[in-house]
């Protein structure tokens, strides 16, 4: 049985707390929040797990094999480099860190002490996800020619990031699990309206092979939208993940060269059954056992520390309103 | 009775000559086109119009007033240019030139000889733009924070340009109309993948007062999409030019600045009823009407320029992954 | 504080539960359900109420002023009667009861006793149908011309009632609220695939001043439907209920006699804002606070017997494969 | 080189006149219709075609082999008994005849003569039907258990017919395609609001083997809809005819006896490929190949006749408020 302990009880912690609990391999022990409301909450939820104010007193106890830390990003390294110097395994919500430097020590720190960390990237875990891997991974749409994710809606800003940093993490993590390469050149544009954070942002990536990846991330937009379009030289898809029942389009459409001239061909529409079921149950299962059999995750330290620097080099061409930013 | 030549009958030639051959103060008086395919087809429908091969007989006849030019756009300053200087008004097809230099001369041209020049931004003269500005005149959406357009589907590959300066004059020349403001930095990204042409792009335009517009152009996608999101303080607007019953929703929706915190606003949607009628034909009639008044286009010369002007910029900045390129 | 016992703790007994649970006027002393595993669920989520396995102990108890009754139709009129005989107060699944001399017995025993009766009509407590019952008020459609109902969906199949009987309460009761007239004729039709149980039917409903009402109900349809077309003679509306943002959409359209000729009236559409919440939350409360302050509830034992008697016409006419059947 | 002449001009009759005029195996000699603004629109667009005003004259024309008769239902008997007894095989539009003892004489007649009755059920020429029809022949659905169609919109009302005989001709004629068996008994229901023609109305018609369709048609309709749902024990398939680019949905989805209980089976979507082109001009060119050939077109006068017997038998029961009528 793995003992967790859970920092943070806001808005993600009462689901990552929930699925800890209910999983048949681990025990949460011990949930920690600064603020006293969040913790009646979960004194509601769990009455039979203690509750603390400081992550400090939490990662110094026994009873704890796993800190799972949902807290703000500007937190994440006191609390994470805290838990792993007491030798506990962290499972820690995305962004992983604030910067590229700090996630490079808590990688470093974690494999120096064999302890595992999971970045909480758990789009890798719904179901169409999976799907569009296993498309892609049986050549199911041929040579990849691009990637496009709209993600916009109306709020919920954020104090202390912009909508970069709030929304693009899961695309960025989705599009570096599916391509599998790292992107070589970042170009990123938008404004702000309100304060310093952009409110309304574009994000272009460069990878090899003349693939591209754009992300467009937007808190003002009177529609939400979660469509992902994405082309290859066989066949071309359109994820829309608001629709309940048809979440994934295959679409058996092409354009080639035939000679001097392009060609096109166009057949058959098919949207394969995705399977149902809650991401992070799936993803917390993985951790336990990931921690039980000492397996690398596929969303580890790194797979995190990747999604940083994307993050970081759209900072800096935001800056420059779109200045290239090599990686 | 305003005499008119057109000058191509290629793909969109014919829709040219058919608004000008039923418009009640004009009458065709020949057609031109290189080739005897095309010639056959004009032959077919306007049997009483005289067919010549070689534009340059086309622009000295007398019984000529306007020269209408519909023909790819390398040929269009050539043809514009003796069309001008043999006093015959220009209609001209988007974009107005190949660059902003053979543009200036032909608007000094023009205003030399007391001629008029339309470039034809036939969507300035759709119910639907036309219902947007009057609801941006009208303040109903309150001031601008931004403009969004996504114009994609699976071809035509063009073998002379590029995927933007195919599809993105249409969105250049509607933001020019309804934001009324030039540039002032482009940032534009895209790839080519069969080619040295990008087919897929992506273009970020920043305007004073931090607004923010954006187009996506892509001929590789699986699903057409014509779709423009206007996010304003007041409302916010979701343009949807592929639904035929409610192609403009505005939604009673807002962010605002509530002391310290963001409030958000959420209150009906609307659809108002967006005229009918072939906007070609109402262009071709505002045209004789300004030519018969002596009024000045809005879709002049100085406005086909400015979106020459932005295709330049997007062209220098897809060269450098998206450097910012001032106007 | 009214104190209440739930009998019945299967699909939708929990749901009736917490609602009770949860309401400020309420106290849940018991909950009885004759199977242990459901028994054990509700346990889990209550631990501090009682559980018995008899609703015969339940209804007798002194500590309980209001019985719901959340079980299969069947049973509806024992358990309300002995509730009704010993005093208690009675919320009561949907259909009533079995046959309207059932729910004849029910009033006269409640009218008898000075007891509530609530049938729950759900639905009637719904943002969509009071936004509907609204603008019907205020005259927004004008005149009624038909009320048509599309309610469809793959399964789930019950063991002792048809399609009808699962699906077709909530249009009934739907209607008879909107509308406020009962019909005078119904006429159903329908097939069985499987068992002696109708799993397709179509029901039309005759009411008086030309008014007609439609229902489809379908267990074996591919998609989920939930679509009602209300026409009137100023405007006409759409209830989508599975569209999220735009549930309710009145369009300005219409048609008339002018003079000789019919004419079409067509103008803009307008989604207005469905407020949000739980229907069974509001439905709860009110049917508390009816108790205290002895108002009879507009879902009383007579609307239940109204949807009842036009259940038993829809029996009749579908065994003569659509005869009809006069109220 | 089939000669044929076209009674009628007017809404449809350009559509037939044009196809048949386009066909490369026919060759259009006449038109007639007693409207002089009708022959003048004919004269545009058929210079060398002669108009005449009277059909009598036009029957009897030495240069015509086949007429087409695209008139209001109540002329249709006489027009084409006059062709058939001057030996022109007969085209007409649907609905075949006023009456069942009119088809049937109009079939004797022609049988009589050996000539040709082609009845326009346009519909089952379309790529749509076509591919619903090869689903069903290679018992992609398995055995049919439902067909279920709602063709519903803001007028044209029609002073002469109701809502039935302007609309559901389509669907019962697709559905005598489809389903290959004649119904067994029928019931509608419907009103009208404006005179004495129903403008709503719903029709049941019940097959053998437990074989159940329905038709709703609505002339007051604030939405267009073009719907048809077909529920077959292996699969189930939606055809929206108003989605351009994914028409027909196949769903792996069905419900079955397991035992005791029912299942179900939930998998992929399927949205085949829908061949284009125009339908009108498929029926022609079928039709000159049936002269040509001596082959009874599936769409003869015997088809015809079965669709007006479901008509017919719809208005008998409509006028008793959903009385079945044994066909």
């Amino acid at each position: 049985m793995i003992k967790v302990g859970i920092v943070g009880y806001g808005y993600w912690g009462p689901n990552v707390a929930r699925n800890f609990y209910q999983a048949p391999d681990a025990k949460v022990t011990a949930i920690c929040d600064a603020d006293q409301k969040s913790l009646c909450r979960a004194q509601l939820n769990f009455p039979d797990v203690e509750l603390v104010q400081s992550y400090h007193q939490l990662v110094q106890r026994a009873d704890i094999d796993v800190v799972a830390i949902v807290t703000p990003v500007s937190s994440h390294f006191d609390i994470a480099k805290l838990a792993l110097e007491n030798g506990k395994h962290v499972f820690i919500e995305k962004p992983f860190t604030a910067s590229g430097a700090q996630a490079e020590q808590l990688i470093e720190l974690a494999d120096r002490k064999h302890l595992k960390i999971m970045v909480d990237h758990t789009f890798l875990f719904t179901g169409a996800v999976n799907k569009i891997k296993e498309l892609l991974d049986n050549k199911v749409l041929g040579d990849l020619y691009y990637f496009d994710s709209v993600r916009v809606n109306l709020g919920l800003f954020q104090k202390d990031v912009n909508v970069v940093w709030d929304l693009a993490p899961h695309d960025i993590s989705i599009m570096d699990y599916l391509i599998g390469l790292p992107p070589t050149t970042v170009t990123a544009t938008g404004v702000s309206h309100f304060n310093s954070n952009e409110d309304v942002a574009y994000v272009t990536l460069y990878f090899p092979d003349n693939v591209i990846a754009h992300l467009h991330v937007n808190w003002l937009s009177p529609v939400k939208v979660r469509t992902t379009l994405i082309g290859g030289q066989n066949r071309m898809l359109v994820w829309n993940d608001l629709d309940h029942d048809e979440k994934i389009k295959v679409y058996d459409k092409g354009a080639y060269h035939d000679g001097m001239m392009m060609a096109y061909r166009s057949g058959d529409m098919w949207a394969p059954k995705v399977p149902e079921g809650e991401a992070l149950k799936k993803e917390v299962e993985y951790f336990l056992s990931c921690i039980s059999n000492d397996i690398t995750p596929i969303n580890d330290g790194h797979a995190g520390l990747r999604v940083v620097r994307v993050l970081e080099a759209i900072k800096e061409s935001l800056k420059w309103r779109g200045a290239p930013v090599r990686l």
